[in-house]
């Protein structure tokens, strides 16, 4: 008796039983093969068994629900009629793959035979309709390795062990004295046949199966048996995938394009992949497999005259004009379907076209910002699909100067893509090198170990910045951020001798002023001199944003300590500076001499005579930012580093020491032994004070409001040089609107004391000028006590901002610095989804962060809150930043479009989120 | 009209009106002295003004609710009846102190007027009366003094400012060429006052009042004002007293002691404040004042024959027997009645006693211990009592060395009381030297900036060590504790040289081989040779720590890394151990030289081979441990310092290659160049090792579960040891109950991971011994991301340990090393109440414990939970664990009474706080 259930759903063109929308049944692949048969499209025939097999199967201990043999013959049957062949027939056989479909995406998780229905005859029948028996018997010897190892499971079972099969090809390939598997001719390939079924029964004690029903029934209880093998169930685990969704298979009619000369295969894509232009562009081989096109053996054609790079490019326009017309027609059809550029899979078999494939197709960041633009103008999709279409991180490769795609690389090593971009020039070791070799004209790429505030400078001059150490929030990285500057940082690999003035990667000794060139946004370190080609913002990318701004609910601001960025962010769209860290301005040459005079000082007048020295200074710098963000807020944070940043480091002092006192020993005169005394004493007076300032964990140390705390009179120099600037502004027509942030708070009680200080000089400076200025005080909340004790300490402030990246350090006990040893080993063992400075931990920091805005927003309804560390530029912590209710988030400059991007999607997501929420209750 | 409201409360031996219960309306001297009162016993008249006159007097302006006057005067007519005296007489005159008196103890914060009632006039009489003019004289300068300071306002304005009075009495001694205040004679002090009243006059623009009448109110309302002062208010914020409670004032009859030789004052403790014993104990002096007992100019006298320490001293008893008795009397009932030691003042005016305050007495540790179990022997009052008498950090005082109390300490500097303890020494510089010093009998205190692990060895060899660097938490304070050794660290005032072999400290210069002696408990250095007294634990100590159990519901665990802690610990009433550093075993001589094998070890195999080596060592400490703990849990920590802290530092190091090329300079033939070589080679490689380990801040480093994650072989390695050791104590008949603890874990992925290894060697070890163990495995919450994922954590872990060391660290943002720069400066201007490592900050962490505590629990309903921070064994934390219902404490084994006594007392203090809850609702 035949089940009332229906299992098993048959496709072809314009016959399939599913449709796209019937993924959960059928799965991705079997959904979206039917759909293309719906739309008449010339797909291979076959049939979908459906996921509640699967269920099924496992739900009643591995047997089949009654009644699905018979389903899969009469599909079988069916397929048998549409293509004109029979499975099992000799003479002209039907040969099928069989595959794994699951109703969400698992890329090689799951099991895939192809050339299903070969034997010992019928392997004859197909060599002589073919007139190629290589290609016959390779299929076939393909065929029994493939059903060997998935069907009967004759894997290697540790990592290490030696896959059986490929262990008699190396065999036969050193017997005949030849190196590649394509050298193989048919006998040898015979040979090989019969060596995997003698080493399939030796192994398994069973015959491989000459039954094509057989094979089939083994085929598909073996893709079913892959939905729980261990590497699925981990990675569904790790996508919380439910265990019990299941998979389809798809059993499939085998075409080939490499039956002679009216056959062929090739790949294409409605648009042009790289540069979006609305152009169908494809490649193909005539008399040939799908892998032949990839493996590069033979050289693609272009598929039509657009795609023409020499006069003996043969198309399939001109060769096959009909095919290449349906094709056409093809693209159009579903392009208009599917509303996005399509990459597709096609064969012509003797003359038949079959479309084995036609997914959403992988596209450069230009062309995806240009296919979307075009398409709402086209009137295709909406702007919020528009929005959609782009990933956020991509728009970074148009900001940033890239590598000529035609170039060729030699690629030494790989570090961390700190900052992105290109860059290519001559290497130097110091930043003072750096500095001299760009005033003479020379593109120089700077090589730290690590960098030190003293290197500012350098790394301004420099086209790049490349470290052995530190991770993506190092200082390097950062700074270089910052300036929009390619880094390539923590690049473990390279041995940095300063001495030598030279650097090691394996084999390669790189010296001063050889050429390399380096990838910021993969964190390739590469050979030689490669041509880069300049960023072209073109309208389209405009338009995009313009898009954003309609859509978003986030402020976007920026990280800017200097006018120059403000500038730069403010063009790419920063509503505002959402962290101004003022100590950037004291690493500059004429500043550091007074700071370094402030640290030195034994006392209040000290520090105060030195900090008089630095007022007039940074109120010009603030003058300078008030000025580029008129009429925008501008968030200004009060010294934060411990001042010991501030001096040369142990280490360097040190060594320095150790040099003098070498040289003292070689002296040959008093003078220029006293000389040599000097300069030690001074030194020792230098390392006297470093000592003193030296921490075992800078971090937790004495800095943030500590400073403000100890010395009062930094806070009310800093905060005089901000009312300074805001009231010369204001006379000047400018509109400044300071909001001044106190960081590393853990109390309430700081931010009091650093509150009344900043307020009393506020108050002095606005009578003084008698101007009024409208300001804000908040804070950074950036240790956990401080998210923790949120309603308290917004009793005093008007606003938070998250310091994510310190909040990421105390939460996690990560230092960013030091991390970098063992957080990718990490990712990589699934122990972390991502590198939390990288995307934030919603879970633990993410939490601190949700409960810090409930509860300061409980003491002030309309708290204003931001977050202003790293994350704020990166798109699914910008989507976190929406969700908990944050008003804005502040990024890097060039990361300004990115975060308008990302806080639009959040939007978008949101509500299709809210649809989908409503469909499943409706 | 009279109000019928009762503003003024009447107080006279046996006619008080009011009583202790009335503290509220009186305040607590207020109430104190009616309670006296009604005990009959014999206190001068006077009468409260109450708290609701000074809240009245608030709500309307200042001003003092009708009837108020009328009812004073009336009261002090009665006064003046119980006197035989008048107020204003200036035959006899009656004389008043004024003093305020809240319902909670404001010491110092408000005002006080006494002699009050004097005028030019009165002056005379009391001069003719007493036959002493100087006396009287004395008295009224120094009324008119207090009385212009306090009510007529001529207190300096700016702290630096000069008092107007001690000005003009320093002129005075200049004109007249004298040094001391008691060198003025009455001409002298009669120039003062008229001076004094023309000082009034100029700041004033007033006369000071002649009428008694006048200055009484006048005072009245100094007092009810001085409730407002910014000292007060802040005060009271600190403390958390309402300002609306008010002040009482006190009016009160002034007695003399100095009234001729039947008159005498004098001090006296119910029991011996210093040793317990149940001794009236107490000094006095004939024809004399209160402060001249205090002052020290004249030696009092004992005031019976037990206090009697010479054959010429006159005691009371002998000298006035009848008053005597009378005063023994009274110390029998105030005992009675306030069922606590009392510390009692007495003034005997021409033959009358009159007592002028009780209240409960200070003691040392040593008494209270004494009194608290003898009051429960003698029926005075209950266990639970007795067990609230004694402060449990005054425990601390009976388990270490003190110094002769009759000894005089020429102390030089205060660091940080970091351990217990009080020691004296010879002077040594490092480690070595302590050890080679010691094995000569020498006792040596050691002097560091600051102690790595590799001085352990020195440090044991120590009778103390003190550091430059570091605070409670540094590595010399920690180990300090764990050895029970006096330990004084982050004296900041210290400059140590070690090239000179001396430390500085001001003036002095100390040097190796010189005698210092230290007190681990206030934190004192102190110069020479102190001779120490050893503790003597009486039997009183052992019951009252019996007591603890009866009504304790915490375990109290100890932090212990070998047999010997492990063994004082549990003679301590340790219930098993709670943290187990297995670190610390590493750093021993025979071992450490493996633990580098392993760490320059360039692979796995590598470190295997040094991880075989140091098995057997790591079994053997554990069979030592669980044989101290038999039948008791043991919580074993892995490894978790960074590995850099077992290899020479990168700074000493350095130094010693400059010191290796400085001396290759020097060398004078080729062997010892090659030599030198050689050396500066070795020390090379280990210096590139520690550079390659160097991390910015070692603390958010490769520390912890990060270590055994990167280096499973290592926690295996442990894991075998414990179970080897586990195993080999079971067929001992030695009952081993190991709970493996992973540390530093942030993610439950983590925990899995490690658990993976342990549970797999765990069965491997017990299967081939044949042999269960019961065990359990666990983690440290130590990070706030652990404390906020502990709902997932806890589907991991059988038990959880709040590691609050750490998590203090990392939720506050302090290293516990660095912080010492600024945390006592943020104590002291209110910042944080206390500093965070000495007390658990239960606002910021507590508040992570609590959620980890809830959270972990909603998983695993039984979930073990304990800390194992250094707050383990500090009471308010004892508590704050107490009420967040963790399962116990753990803490060094010298904090273990400590911890016990806290842990019931935190028992007490509920069910006190649940009466009195019952009380407000009932």
């Amino acid at each position: 008796m035949k089940s009332e259930k229906k299992y098993v759903y048959f496709f072809a063109a314009n016959k399939a039983e599913g449709k796209a929308q019937m993924k959960a049944l059928l799965g991705g692949k079997g959904a979206n093969l039917a759909e293309m048969c719906n739309l008449g499209i010339p797909v291979p025939p076959g049939f979908t068994i459906s996921t509640e097999v699967c269920t099924a199967y496992y739900k009643n201990k591995k047997k089949y629900p009654s009644g699905l043999d018979e389903e899969v013959v009469s599909n079988l049957n069916k397929v048998e009629k549409e293509m004109g062949k029979k499975f099992g027939d000799s003479k002209d056989p039907l040969l099928f793959s069989v595959r794994s479909g699951a109703r969400a995406s698992m890329p090689g998780m799951m099991d895939t035979v192809l050339n299903l229905g070969l034997n010992d005859k019928i392997v004859d029948g197909l060599a002589k309709l073919t007139k190629n028996p290589r290609f016959a018997w390779d299929s076939y010897r393909r065929f029994v390795q493939m059903y060997g190892d998935v069907v009967l499971d004759l894997k290697p079972v540790e990592k290490d062990d030696v896959d059986p099969f490929e262990e008699i090809i190396e065999r036969k390939k050193t017997e005949k004295g030849i190196e590649l598997d394509t050298d193989l001719n048919t006998n040898d390939l015979k040979e090989l046949v019969a060596e995997f079924k003698q080493a399939i029964k030796t192994r398994t004690g069973r015959d491989f199966p000459e039954d094509p029903m057989e094979q089939l029934w083994g085929a598909i209880g073996a893709v079913f048996g892959s939905w729980m093998n261990p590497r699925a169930i981990t990675y569904r685990n790790l996508n919380e995938i439910p265990h019990d969704w299941g998979t389809a298979v798809n059993v499939q009619a085998m075409v080939y394009g490499n039956m002679g000369n009216d056959s062929a295969t090739g790949v294409a894509f409605t648009r042009d992949p790289s540069t979006g232009e609305n152009q169908f562009y494809g490649e193909y081989l005539v008399n040939a497999q799908g892998e032949d096109v990839v493996a590069g053996t033979r050289t693609p054609q272009p598929i039509n005259k657009a795609g023409r790079k020499s006069k003996d490019d043969v198309t399939l326009e001109s060769l096959m004009p009909e095919d290449y017309k349906q094709l056409a027609e093809i693209r159009i059809k579903l392009e208009k379907h599917y509303k996005d550029m399509q990459d597709v899979e096609f064969t012509i078999e003797r003359g038949k076209l079959w479309m084995l494939q036609t997914r959403n197709g992988k596209r450069t960041a230009a062309a995806a910002l240009r296919i979307a633009v075009e398409m709402v103008d086209e009137g295709m999709i909406s702007i919020n699909e528009a929005l959609m279409r782009v990933q956020p991180m991509q728009l970074d490769q148009l900001l940033h100067p890239t590598f000529d795609p035609k170039a060729k690389l030699d690629v030494m090593t790989k570090g961390l893509p700190a900052s992105p971009g290109a860059a290519t020039g001559r290497v130097v070791f110091n930043a003072d090198d750096a500095e001299e070799w760009a005033a003479r004209g020379e593109r120089v790429i700077l090589v730290r170990i690590e960098t030190s505030p003293e290197d500012i400078g350098g790394m301004n001059a420099a086209v790049g910045i490349l470290t052995a150490r530190g991770g993506m929030t190092s200082h390097a990285a950062v700074v270089a951020r910052g300036m929009g500057k390619c880094c390539v940082a923590g690049c473990k690999d390279i041995l940095v001798i300063y001495s030598a003035r030279q650097f090691r990667v394996g084999e390669n000794v790189i010296k001063e002023g050889d050429w390399i060139s380096m990838n910021g946004s993969t964190g390739e370190v590469i050979k030689g001199q490669v041509p880069t080609v300049e960023p072209e913002i073109s309208g389209n990318f405009g338009k995009l944003m313009k898009w954003t701004d309609k859509v978003k609910r986030l402020g976007v601001r920026t990280n800017a300590d200097t006018p120059n960025d403000a500038k730069i962010a403010r063009e790419f769209g920063a509503q505002g500076i959402g962290l101004c860290r003022t100590e950037h301005m004291f690493f500059e040459e004429d500043r550091i001499a007074a700071v370094r005079e402030m640290i030195m000082a034994e006392d209040t007048i000290g520090r105060k005579a030195a900090l008089t020295k630095l007022l007039p200074m940074q109120t010009e710098d603030f003058i300078g930012i008030f000025e580029a963000m008129d009429g925008l807020p501008v968030t200004i944070r009060t010294l934060d580093p411990p001042l010991h940043e501030f001096l040369p480091s142990r280490i360097e002092l040190m060594e320095e020491l150790l040099d003098l006192k070498l040289a003292i020993k070689e002296a040959n005169s008093l003078e220029k032994m006293n000389e040599l005394i000097k300069e030690i004493r001074k030194r020792e007076d230098l390392l006297d004070k470093v000592e003193k300032l030296h921490e075992l964990n800078p971090m937790l140390g004495t800095r943030g409001c500590r400073l403000g705390i100890l010395y009062p009179e930094l806070t009310e120099m800093q905060a005089k040089a901000i009312f300074e600037a805001a009231c010369a502004c204001k006379r000047k027509g400018i509109v400044a609107i300071p909001e001044i942030m106190v960081p590393l708070i853990t109390s309430k009680e700081e931010l009091s004391h650093q509150k009344a200080i900043i307020k009393r000089v506020a108050r002095e400076t606005m009578d003084k000028h008698v101007v009024e200025i409208d300001y804000m005080i908040g804070t950074m909340i950036e240790l956990p006590r401080a998210a923790l004790t949120a309603e308290r300490i917004a009793e005093e402030a008007d606003f938070f901002s998250f310091g994510t990246n310190d909040l990421t350090q105390t939460t996690l006990g990560l230092s960013r610095d030091d991390s970098g040893k063992f957080l990718p080993m990490y990712v990589e063992m699934g122990i972390y989804q991502a590198e939390p400075f990288q995307k934030l931990d919603q879970e633990g920091v993410g939490k601190l962060i949700e409960m810090a805005v409930k509860d300061g927003r409980k003491t002030k309804k309309n708290l204003k809150t931001g977050i202003c560390g790293e994350h704020g530029g990166e798109p699914s912590s910008v989507e976190f930043c929406h969700k908990v209710n944050l008003d804005y988030v502040s990024c890097s400059p060039y990361r300004v479009p990115i975060a308008r991007l990302a806080a639009a999607q959040a939007v978008l997501k949101e509500s299709l989120a809210d649809d989908q929420k409503r469909d499943t209750t409706a």
